[in-house]
């Protein structure tokens, strides 16, 4: 995402450019927001997803709630309640809350501060994401198959890479600092019902990167696991408990629950940042509920019969058990073995 | 589905009328195939599908090679071969072997024997659902809630129904029978990627039957169980080996680990003729691998980007370890505490 000061060119106000990720993989659309409404939109929307980019996006928001509030006349508690929006425009994910936060906090210093914090966010996550790649690379090259050379089969769920992030990635970060060292055979990429991010954003990724890869539906993943097809999951993460139970996008919990069965890694990837230490299980987690329609239509035309109701939850919780590794720009902790985020990332 | 003699009407040859599943949930419209050709499309495109609809199928389809050899003037080598070639169109189900053979045993004996064989293959489907639902709906109130005589949530995974058997149903059997006795809540009703068997054809049973359901992504079925919103999941099979593993949908597996972490009942129902004690373990059962388009395209149009590769294996196998009951015709078989197919089913 680039920020554009006002009325160089065409667009008359600052503005936040985004790549559209609901029209990829066909077209690579922007997207110019100047509104909270607008951007609180796109996020719904999920033009703009994936924690730390959403985090990213509302640190922005905080400079285009203050260009709007000196356009249109806001005070400062309207100019507030509009940050309060943008900060709970998706409720799963902390990043936005946290930098929404972070970012806010510099608002007596005018705007020049506020984007200077919003750009520290983005040059911090893109940090994070290279530190990640390395820690997770070193561990997981030192799990499976120490002694051999051969390159690695992973699966990965939902889509975590440069279009999630502020670039490179979380767990597509792995995965593309393993592809730098020779060392992916294949990645298998769950689809991501409903929205097909796996399909659509991930395989994208993995396309412009030149990485082997197979779309397989979600329900495909736990037997490709049990049968052997994959050396290691590498998922990212929307929010950490204290304890390690980790929400992220609907369908990880099986991919979590297959490793265990088949004794091969379950990784997370994602920034300290996405650890919550105020939140002390995965049972406090808010799980967002979204709309029926996304499970029950498809690009608009209903695929369930018209009497069926839907149940969409976009998230579910690995419980802490079962990440075999989690990966910070810090390092690994092994939070299946003991080592827990509330105990050591304090 | 019903056969038709020769020429009363409308079709000059004798025919298969068959529910064309591709069309449902929006119009219900019936393909009438007459020729070997025909029913193995229509076997291949899943007009007809669910392991004992094809072995239903696949009688009749011995039948309909019969009366197209007298009509083409094939000598018994070739009617063996086109009989061979129907009861080789899917692969990973047994119910299409046995019942082929079975029907094919009569050949000798004309026609009318054939079809008499091939009616008796669906008259005792329908007694053995029926036989599992009172047997399966036993247990699980048994099991589930003693002593009270609140109403079962249950999730199920494809389409199990009337549709998928000679009518009733195997797993959704059961469902049809708890709700016949008041003790349905709600049905989770997976929607079955990459075909949608769920969200087109087990809802649309649901809402014949008027039993309160709700369709979810496959990826949100473990998260589910895990939050304790179901009570018990219950599926049907392609094919159980002698130790109980189990080959059903892609997806299957995953519901499976969830209800062991869980700790609820983990149900599969299907006749005995669905067992293949000659298969020792899951490992020897042949996964058919389906058209990779299937998880890459969605009605034709392209999800993924042109680059991508798909992986697209139709069943997986469930451990016999964990599953928590076998429902057949006979009784129940508590597998996973030991009770295994390849003793009791002798």
């Amino acid at each position: 995402m680039t920020w554009t000061a006002a009325a160089a060119g065409g667009t008359p106000y600052p503005s936040l450019s985004l790549i559209d990720q609901t029209a990829l993989p066909h077209t690579l659309e922007r997207l110019d927001v100047t509104t909270v409404d607008q951007l609180i939109d796109a996020i719904v929307r999920l033009v703009v997803r994936g924690a730390p980019a959403i985090g990213a996006a509302g640190g922005y928001g905080v400079a285009l709630a203050m260009a709007q509030a000196e356009r249109e006349g806001w005070g400062r508690d309207r100019l507030d309640a509009e940050i309060a929006r943008v900060r709970a425009a998706r409720p799963t994910a902390v990043n936005l809350m946290v930098c929404v936060d972070r970012v806010a906090a510099r608002v007596d210093e005018g705007i020049t501060a506020v984007l200077a914090e919003a750009d520290a966010v983005v040059r911090e996550d893109l940090e994070a994401n290279h530190a990640m790649g390395a820690h997770g690379a070193d561990w997981l090259l030192k799990r499976v198959g120490p002694g051999t050379d051969r390159p690695l089969r992973v699966l990965t769920h939902c889509n975590t890479g440069a279009l999630a992030t502020a670039g490179w990635g979380t767990a597509l970060g792995v995965i593309r600092e393993l592809h730098a060292r020779g060392r992916i055979e294949a990645v298998y990429a769950d689809e991501t019902r409903p929205l097909l991010q796996g399909a659509r954003l991930t395989a994208w990724e993995l396309v412009q990167e030149g990485i082997p890869h197979y779309v397989q539906a979600d329900g495909a993943a736990a037997g490709t696991i049990l049968r052997g097809e994959v050396d290691a999951a590498i998922v990212g993460a929307d929010r950490i408990a204290a304890n390690g139970d980790t929400a992220n996008k609907v369908g990880t919990v099986a991919v979590a629950l297959a490793c265990a069965h088949a004794g091969i890694p379950f990784m997370v990837a994602a920034p300290t940042t996405t650890v919550d230490l105020a939140t002390a299980t995965g049972d406090a987690i808010h799980i967002e509920l979204r709309g029926e329609d996304e499970v029950l239509e498809w690009a608009g035309v209903r695929t369930a019969p018209a009497a069926s109701r839907g149940h969409n939850p976009a998230f579910d919780v690995t419980p802490g058990s079962l990440v075999t590794a989690l990966v910070t720009e810090r390092g690994v902790l092994e939070v299946g073995a003991g080592e827990l985020p509330g105990d050591r990332l304090k």
